[in-house]
């Protein structure tokens, strides 16, 4: 790993264990085990740094939802897709979604965050438009608000980072299928339309 | 008002603006307009005024639960009033609640936060047994994870005040009903199940 690629890797621990705004160039110097100012070699700001963590990921995210919208799949399956897109990647990059979701570097001013905040402002957008598109072509049912749904659905996905500890009892796979079925279908769904075998 | 209640109306509003960590007893103080000596008269530390702002509420929530569990309602009718006393709790106390739902004071780790942190996890508890008793008396469909369900109501619920302005287009009256309808039917139920009228 180059050394900056070890920074990025080691702010996020820290960034992810104690939150961004407790942590200095100082601590993250101290879990790469560097002195504080090799640090700003590389990087000028902890906003400069936050970026590098979750801007790629927040992007990529951002992408995935564009493509799973313009394909040719029912709106059943776009919502499957989309719901995978998002919660697959607290898989390999758990560390950089559960800092990215927390607020507490919103509370900053800073302008370099603009991007990302337009990044996540999309991403909102296609959800909405996905419920709502889902609507029109009746798949979905009409009397709910589209924006209300799809923060629903992102609140359900994003408290993940609040209980989820990779590796334990739950899987990313159990998860999706869990929130897809709750979403789609809801808890009470196919009760009682099952197949009724007497003495089954 | 009282003093003592003044400091703490106005702690829960600059918790909520600049996040619990970033706020100071001087900021408490500027706010109520007193000095910050004043303030050690009545609370002895940050986490015991941050204790007065959000542990009645969180103890009320649990309280409430349980009196619902206890009910002879239907399973579907406890979810409902379980949503609506979630969210209902928004309605009066946001910032109490919003300042209870971020995960910044639980970095810490203040013994007296105990408490707190035992009232949320009895409450977590709760909701799963809902889930677990509704599942079991075959109101809901038994192949989802208890736990996993009741963590993504709760998400869902508590991403609220991620994006939810009191005040604004949205209701908690609008919020309730949308949330149950998509948890108890799924936002593709009811399609294709109303009378099919041909020509209408």
């Amino acid at each position: 790993m180059s050394r900056r690629a070890e920074i990025i890797r080691r702010a996020t621990e820290v960034f992810e264990r104690q939150g961004v705004n407790r942590t200095s160039f100082e601590d993250i110097a101290q879990a790469v085990g560097i002195k504080r100012e090799a640090i700003y070699y590389y990087f000028k700001s902890r906003a400069e740094l936050l970026l590098e963590v979750i801007l790629p990921q927040s992007v990529a995210l951002l992408n995935n939802i564009r493509l799973i919208q313009r394909t040719q799949l029912s709106s059943r399956e776009k919502l499957h897709e989309a719901i995978r897109n998002h919660l697959d990647s607290f898989n390999p990059n758990y560390l950089e979604m559960s800092v990215a979701l927390r607020e507490d570097h919103f509370f900053g001013g800073d302008d370099r965050l603009t991007e990302l905040r337009l990044t996540w402002q999309n991403y909102d957008r296609v959800w909405s438009e996905l419920i709502a598109e889902g609507q029109a072509v009746g798949e979905f049912r009409p009397d709910l608000d589209p924006k209300m749904v799809a923060y629903g659905i992102l609140g359900m996905c994003n408290w993940v980072t609040r209980w989820y500890h990779p590796g334990k009892d739950v899987t990313i796979s159990d998860l999706i299928e869990t929130y897809f079925t709750m979403i789609a279908d809801g808890i009470t769904g196919g009760i009682g339309t099952g197949p009724d075998i007497p003495g089954d």
